[in-house]
């Protein structure tokens, strides 16, 4: 907690280090004993919660209701949909015994040879299987329908190159999984869920996202239709940041859960699924801070508002202890969270550092001029101005720039992705424009063997196509790579 | 959903089988397709969540922060601490491989051989050992603790006799896990917790509990004290519904945590742990719980207030919807959670049945003649009491009735261990006693031999050594079955 604050590596110098410095320095999360799993610290984890807190409010809003189903699954139920197994095979955590027991030669505990389970349980990777297997008994007539659930849960997929939130063995995530009576409820729900993960990232993350639909090689494994919310970080690399699946009827066949309609006919009920995870504090990070650290938007921060003393002696503590419980008092009726630190381990310089470095949106600072004068020093951490202000209406302003800060960050990552989204039409200008980075428009002949060949050559993949664009891009056109007719253009760019 | 409801098994016919009924019918939760593990549905997770976050206000307010630790852990962590490894070895889900792959013969999915882990993982049954092997990189020197982190998660435990909340192979809870300077200070958190426990259960659970130290029997593995809170259910048989545990330097030293004090010398981190799960659940359901159904105290009781109206015709049920409107109004202001109910698809008979069944504190019904003489029936679940009540003042009136019925439901429960903890002196009395149930005091040698040869001769355990007791069973005695010396009376009774 004491050591000294080690510079970041710059953004510029590499921009992947300096992802990885922050993330452990800003004591966001680090990584632990067991491969690919981390540990989410408690500064980390209180930025979670209020996305949490948030997406939970949201989901009720809009007609759910949070329930739990099991962490494993039988391996049986995996193989039921046979794109979902394919999707998903290669990276099951897989349980096959339910004991130790003591090494008859004292060596340690080993695992019981006779405790081997009958069928192999699979740590949830995602869970259809298991929810529509459940569902199958809660399921008679389409007066149980529909059906809007979503799990808050860890989950696990055995990722062989991982790195802290982005890509993990372990994370934490929601899982929604409705149940309709029809393929038009079902489509409407998956596009409303994908929206209200647009509200959240762009409301409260601060970060604008492009909303579209995914092209078959990149859809989730086992559904009809996949929607995703693609954001632009600022390395020009775009990160998948929610996505929202329409099932069709292919889980309710695999799993045989048939319901009475309304003109007494048998048919398969009609699934979404959708989620977002721990991945969101990757996005966060990358879209807003700086090379002095974090940058948190205001409606996430666990801390808005710091406030500081610089005093000489116990008699000036007292008076800027006493002027500043008045202040605190102020922010918490207006519920802002605010931390006074006058602790007297630590210098006023590593203080300022250590919660720059934590992206805590605005600093106060009250010094011995500031008691004379009636004022405070005020720092906003987007932009890093000072001011010095009176402190009558104190309480006040700091609301209003609390907003402000909140505004002006989404609106500089918008800025930043529009000046970075570019129109190309030959493969060499693509290929050229790749090393820029950003998000590319282009147009695709709808192929998926195209679009694997694009793949291959460059590592760009197809991130969505939008559901927005202007006239011209929804013009047909000529494939860049292979000359055949193109309806649109489409979102290429490279991905996390 | 629209099914009828059946009866519920009576607790003086089955009390096992009416709690089954009870926790299926109320849609509280149901098993699954894996072996012990259950489903948690979406009323049952409800008061879960009400759960959580009380629970989790209480953490905060005391100065705990929340944090994330993998799902898994290694084999070898286990072994370190010897009563640890010993007290779960013999529950574990292991992990053994990361990948599925078809099977050559087109029989479907196979665990892939090739993908064997070097060291087994286990799915943690409690998280002391992965967390002190990251508290290890924490911690330094005096001026980093306390840490004071908790985590809520599931665990996985593989109990071969499993009843739905009271013993799942998979259940969720929260683990506080904290490490200290010194003895005292950590003895003092383990205490402490104990306390927020016994709030919690007598303020929200409305249960009372009681207060102690286990005996070395049944201490938790790895601690050096483990302190308890044990409710009485209704059939006579105890419930242990929360553990703080004072660790001592046991964790520290198996994964070598010193610190440098403040007489600069090295030296292990002492430590606390505590938990409490989804058990909870049961021990809810069996405090308060009736023939008729579920019966919750209002401060963890989802809905409230249900508001019923009776009507002939359109006309008349507008009128209702128009003064049920205000009321709803007023209750929601007064942050009261109402459910206006006047779906049409549902007679009022099955509505009355069904709310009752779920526990919904308040019952209110509207029909015609209350139109004409501005007037509701009200009827309270604890005690299936009805009234009418003019609507004026209605809302004050309820947020009032919610009070008495919370303090109600205690008093009722306290009233019942009261009248069930009796004080016996011989073995006979004893054993007599405890086919009655109910809590026993009686004396105890001491050791451990005494208490295993009664447990093993009436299946009674000793539940506690009680932190409160009256004068008389402070004073020493003889043990009622081996006639050695006694300090004190302790706490018997056949648990869960």
């Amino acid at each position: 907690m004491a050591k000294e604050l080690k510079e970041l590596t710059k953004r510029g110098e590499n921009y992947s280090q300096w992802y990885n410095d922050l993330v452990l320095k800003a004591d966001l999360a680090e990584t632990s004993a067991v491969r690919g799993c981390m540990v989410i610290k408690p500064y980390g984890y209180a930025i979670w919660e209020k996305m949490q807190r948030q997406l939970d409010d949201m989901f009720k809003e809009t007609g759910h209701v949070n329930a739990y189903f099991p962490l494993l699954i039988p391996k049986s139920f995996l193989s039921r949909e046979a794109d979902h197994v394919e999707g998903f095979a290669k990276e099951c955590a897989v349980v096959t015994h339910y004991r130790l027991k003591n090494a008859t030669d004292g060596s340690g505990v080993i695992v019981d040879p006779q405790a081997k389970l009958e069928e192999e349980l699979i740590i949830r990777p995602t869970s259809e299987t298991i929810i529509w297997n459940t569902y199958k008994n809660w399921i008679n007539s389409y007066r149980d329908l529909p059906i809007l659930c979503n799990q808050w849960a860890n989950v696990m997929r055995w990722e062989m190159r991982t790195r802290l939130f982005l890509r993990t063995a372990e994370f934490l995530w929601q899982e929604g999984h409705t149940a309709h009576a029809t393929c038009e409820e079902a489509e409407a729900e998956a596009e409303r869920m994908l929206h209200v993960y647009a509200d959240f990232a762009e409301n409260f993350m601060a970060m604008p996202v492009i909303r579209g639909v995914k092209s078959a090689n990149e859809r989730f494994a086992g559904a009809v239709d996949t929607y995703t919310i693609e954001g632009l970080m600022q390395d020009g690399k775009a990160l998948q940041c929610g996505t929202s699946h329409f099932l069709g009827q292919n889980f309710a066949k695999a799993f045989d859960v048939q319901f009475i309609n309304k003109e007494n006919k048998q048919e398969y009920v009609w699934a979404t699924s959708w989620g977002v995870s721990t991945r969101l504090m990757g996005a966060l990070i990358m879209t807003h801070s700086d090379d002095n650290g974090l940058v948190l938007p205001p409606k996430l921060a666990p801390i808005q508002v710091v406030i500081i003393p610089i005093y000489k002696g116990d008699e000036q503590l007292k008076q800027i202890d006493e002027k500043v419980e008045s202040l605190v008092k102020e922010l918490k009726a207006k519920g802002i969270s605010v931390k006074y630190d006058n602790s007297d381990n630590k210098r006023p310089g590593f203080k300022f550092a250590d919660y720059e470095l934590k992206g805590v949106p605005v600093r106060i600072v009250m010094g011995s001029r500031d008691l004379e004068n009636n004022t405070v020093e005020l720092m906003r951490r987007d932009t890093l101005e000072k001011e010095t202000r009176s402190f009558n209406g104190l309480a006040e302003h700091i609301a209003e720039l609390l907003e402000e800060i909140q505004i002006n960050l989404y609106k500089k990552a918008l800025n930043y992705r529009e000046l970075n989204t570019i129109k190309v039409d030959t493969y060499e200008d693509f290929k050229a424009q790749l090393e820029k980075g950003g998000f590319i428009l282009a147009h695709w002949d709808g192929t998926p063997e195209t679009e694997e060949r694009i793949k291959e050559e460059t590592k760009a993949t197809i991130r969505c196509i939008p559901f927005q664009a202007d006239e011209e891009s929804l013009q047909p056109g000529v494939d860049m790579l292979t000359g055949k007719p193109s309806q649109r253009r489409v979102l290429f760019a490279r991905a996390y």
